[in-house]
C-alpha cells in the first residue's frame, strides 16, 4: 500500500519531481535523469466517445471467487495489513474513505478474469485527475484506471479504462454520474527471466460498459505517475483499490468477482 | 454459402468420407490421405461446466452497425445471394428457417467486436451435435460454435462456444433450453504472405454469458468438419449463421450487433 | 528414448496405423478415430529452393554449454541410460550408430539457442524420408527435421527443418551430400494450466545454413508421425538426436553447442 | 535522411533539448513536456559480455537481394537523394563519409532478413557514444544500434544491438577493433489502424556475431534520441545506415544483403 500513499502525495504537492526515474523495460538507476509527470502524459490519438449499450449484471459465475457482493470487507485488508475501512453501504455498494487509504485483496492472483463496477456520485466536483479518481491495481502494480472521463478532459493515457499513462482506451463509454460503470478485465500475469526482466510481458484486455478498449494490451512496466514503467519480478498478487489524493467526492464500487485462469 | 450447404449434406449422409483433406496449415492436396470425422474430435480436458450469472443486454454500444435488432432482416441476404428467410418473430427475435439455409451479412468485416444471444426452443429434442446446432462463420470461414450444451455431451472441441474442431471452450457456461446465452466475440483478421499462408494468424477471444471461453486463441486455418484446418487468402468478409441440417427444433437469435475494430 | 525407438519402429514395418492417435490442441481419447500417417503429410505450398551463402562456424561463444566438439559424448547418454555409443570420428565429427538408438543430452534444457552442424555421407542411397533421416528432439519431444533434402523430393513439412508435419520451412537451401548443414535454433519452451493444456505454447525460430526457414513458429504440440500433435505437461528436458530407422548410410554431427536463454 | 542529419545535429550541439517529445505508443502533442536525453538511457540489468565464435560468412543466399557486395553502392542513395558518397575501398569493404551524412537504400522494404557486417577501424578514439556509432534504420526509423561496445561502457540501450533506447541487447559478443563483426536481422514490418496507431507492433530478432541479442522483442515506436517512442503510419520503406556526427574514426561496412519475407 505504501507505493498508493506515495503516489497520492506526489500529487497532492502538486506534481513535484520525483527521485526516482524508470525507463522502457528497466530499472531505476541514479544516472538516469529524473522526469516530470507531464511528459508521460499524451493526448493524441482522441479517444473517441461511445454511449454504451445497456449491460447489466448483478451475479458472478459459480466458479468465480467473489470479492464483494454488498455485504462486506471480508476479502480485503486496509494500509499496513489493518482492517479495510471503507464504507459498506447496505444496499450491495461501498465507498472509498479517503482518510483511510486503499484496500488490497487478502487472496493473491495471476492470470485472471475480472469484474468490477464503479459509479461516480451525482454532483461530484473537479475535473481532469481531480474527479473521481481511482484505479485497479493489478498485482499490486499494473493500474488499470477508474476516472470520472464523462465530459471530462484529461491526456488520453489518464482516461477512464487506460493502462495508466501507458495505453490509452480504444474508446470512452463512461456513463454519467450516478449511473454504474462496468469493467471486465481479461489478465495474463507475466513470467520472469533470471535478470529479473520480463520473459514473457503482462497482457490485458479490458471490456468499458461491454465496449472493448483495450485489446491484448502488452504492458511493458509498471504503471508509474513520474518517470517510465519499471520492471521488478513479482510473483502472484493482490489486487488493490486505490483512495486516491484529489478533493473529489469519494466514488463507489460494487460487484466484483474474480476467476482465476 | 456452398461451404455451409456442404457440411450439412456430409453430415446428412451420416459421416461420410469427404474427398477434401486439409493439412495443419496447409491446403489440400491430392496425395494427402483422407480422413474421417471422428478423427478431429476429442474429449479430453473434459470443459468445467459453469453456471454463468446474469450478464444482460438490451442495446448497443453508439458506434455498432446493428445487424438484428429485431424489426428485419436487412443486414443478411439468404443462400445464393436471395433474400434471407429466416423468420423475424416480432418480439425482437428470429428463428432459423432449415428449409431455406443459412444467412450472411450484407456488410464485410475484419477486425470486429461482435455480440450475439441464441436460445433453443423449450422442448427441443436431441442430443450430441444433433441438438441446437447452429454457428457463426466469422468471415464465412472459422467457426464459432453455436450448440445447446446444457447437460449434452459431445466432443470438447465441439461444443457450444468452441472454434470448432481447433479450440475447446475454457468453460461450459450454456444455459439451459428456453434462456438467452450470450456471446461477446473478439476478432483480429489474419494477414495473408504472398505463398497464400498466414502472414500473423486470425486470433479469437469469446466471453460466454459473461464467462472467458476463448483467450485469444490462435486460429489455424478453416474449422472444419472432415479433415484438418486449411489456409486460403482472403480479405474482409461477411459473417455468416448457419442453418445446421440436424433435426433438433430450430433455435433462435437476437441482439446482434458489432463494432469495427 | 522409448518414444524414438517406437518411431522408427513404424516406419520399418511400412507405415502401420498406429494405435495412438492425437489431436489439435488435445491429449489422447479413445473415442478419437486413428489415423494414417499421410493425413498429416501435405505437399503444398512447395517449399522453395535456396543456394545458401557460404556461412562458416568452428567454435562456440564463451557462455555456450558445449554438447560435441569432437572430442567425445560425454554430454551424452545413449538408450536406456546407457553409454551413448554414435561414433566419434576424431576429426572434430561423430556418426549416428543405427544399431545403437539415438542419443539424449544428460542435462535438460527450456529456453535455448541451439547450434548444430549435419551432413549427409558422400554416396548416399535412398529417397524420401529414406534418405539421411534424423532428428533434433527439442525437450525431447519437438522434432525440428533432418533429412538429406537436396534434390529429394518428400512432404513439405517433412523435409530438413521442419517442424516435423506441423511447420514446413520457408526455404531449402540443404546442401549437397559430403557438405555440412548448419542449424541456428531459437526455443522458446512452454508453459502449461494446471489442466495439463498450454498457457504458453512452444516458439521456435530456425535458421539454416543462414536462412531463414521457421519464423517464430507455434508449435501446437508434439510431432507425431501418425496421427495429431499431443500436448502433455513437461518441465526442462533433455535434446535427443534421432537414429531413424530408415536403410541409408548413417550421417554425421559436428560443433554442437546451446545457450541458456 | 532528414531525420538522421537532424540526430546528428542534436549530438553535435551537445545534448541539448529537442523540441519534440514523444510518449509511450503516443504521437507529439505539444502539451507534453520536453524530455532530456538522458531520461531514456538505462544502465541496468547490465549486458553481460560473451566472446563470440568464429562465425564467418562471404556469400549471399541465392534468393537475397544483394546491397553491398563490395564493388560498388548502386543500391543506394545519399543525403537529399544526391549520389551515396561513401568511400568503396576495393576490398569488398565500404567506409562511412562523415562529410556526406548518412546513405539509404534506393528499394523499400517490409518484413525481412537483413545480413551486415560491421568494423570499427584499429586506433579508434573516443568513448562512450562517441566512438564508433553508426545505426541501422529499419524502414529508415527503427535503428539497430552500430557502435563500438568493446570495452566500452554506456547506457545498456544504447549499446551496440540494441533497439536504440528501447531494448537492450541480451548479450555484447563485440569484437575488438579491426575484426568483423556480423548482425543477422529478422524483422517483421507493423501495420497500423486507422487512427494511425499500431494494428500489430513491429517485432526483431538479431543475431549478433552468432549470439541471440534481441528475441522476438516488440518496437512500441521510432527509437528517438531524445523522448519517447513515436507512432506513425509508414508503409514499406528503405534501410539508411547512419553517419553519426561524433568525432571518432568512421567505421566500415561489407556484406549486405537482404531477403524478403
Amino acid at each position: 500500500m505504501k507505493r498508493i500513499i506515495c503516489l497520492t502525495t506526489v500529487l497532492a504537492v502538486s506534481f513535484a519531481a520525483s527521485a526516482q526515474q524508470f525507463v522502457i523495460g528497466g530499472t531505476k538507476d541514479d544516472r538516469t535523469q529524473a522526469m516530470q509527470p507531464g511528459m508521460t502524459e499524451y493526448y493524441y490519438p482522441k479517444v473517441p466517445v461511445v454511449t454504451p449499450g445497456d449491460i447489466k449484471t448483478n451475479s458472478a459465475p459459480s466458479d468465480a471467487i467473489v470479492l464483494f457482493d454488498g455485504k462486506d470487507l471480508s476479502a480485503w485488508t486496509g494500509e499496513n495489513g489493518n482492517e479495510a475501512k471503507w464504507k459498506v453501504n447496505g444496499d450491495g455498494t461501498m465507498t472509498v474513505n479517503k482518510e483511510s487509504g486503499g484496500i488490497t485483496t487478502k487472496e493473491s492472483f495471476g492470470d485472471c478474469q475480472l469484474h468490477l463496477e464503479w459509479c461516480v456520485p451525482v454532483g461530484i466536483h473537479g475535473s481532469g485527475q481531480a474527479k473521481g479518481n481511482s484505479g485497479i491495481f493489478i498485482q499490486g502494480r499494473y493500474e488499470v484506471q477508474v476516472l470520472d472521463s464523462y465530459n471530462n478532459e484529461t491526456y488520453s493515457n489518464g482516461q477512464a479504462a487506460s493502462i495508466y499513462k501507458q495505453s490509452a482506451p480504444l474508446a470512452n463509454p463512461t456513463r454519467p454520474e450516478g449511473e454504474w460503470n462496468v469493467y471486465d478485465i481479461i489478465y495474463k500475469a507475466p513470467t520472469f527471466k533470471e535478470d529479473g526482466t520480463y520473459r514473457t510481458k503482462p497482457q490485458i484486455t479490458v471490456l468499458f460498459n461491454g465496449v472493448l478498449v483495450q485489446d491484448n494490451t502488452i504492458i511493458v512496466g509498471t504503471t508509474e505517475y513520474v518517470g517510465l514503467p519499471q520492471v521488478a519480478p513479482h510473483g502472484d498478487a493482490p489486487i488493490s483499490l486505490q483512495s486516491h489524493g484529489d478533493p473529489s467526492e469519494p466514488i463507489s464500487f460494487r460487484n466484483i468477482w474474480i476467476r482465476k485462469l
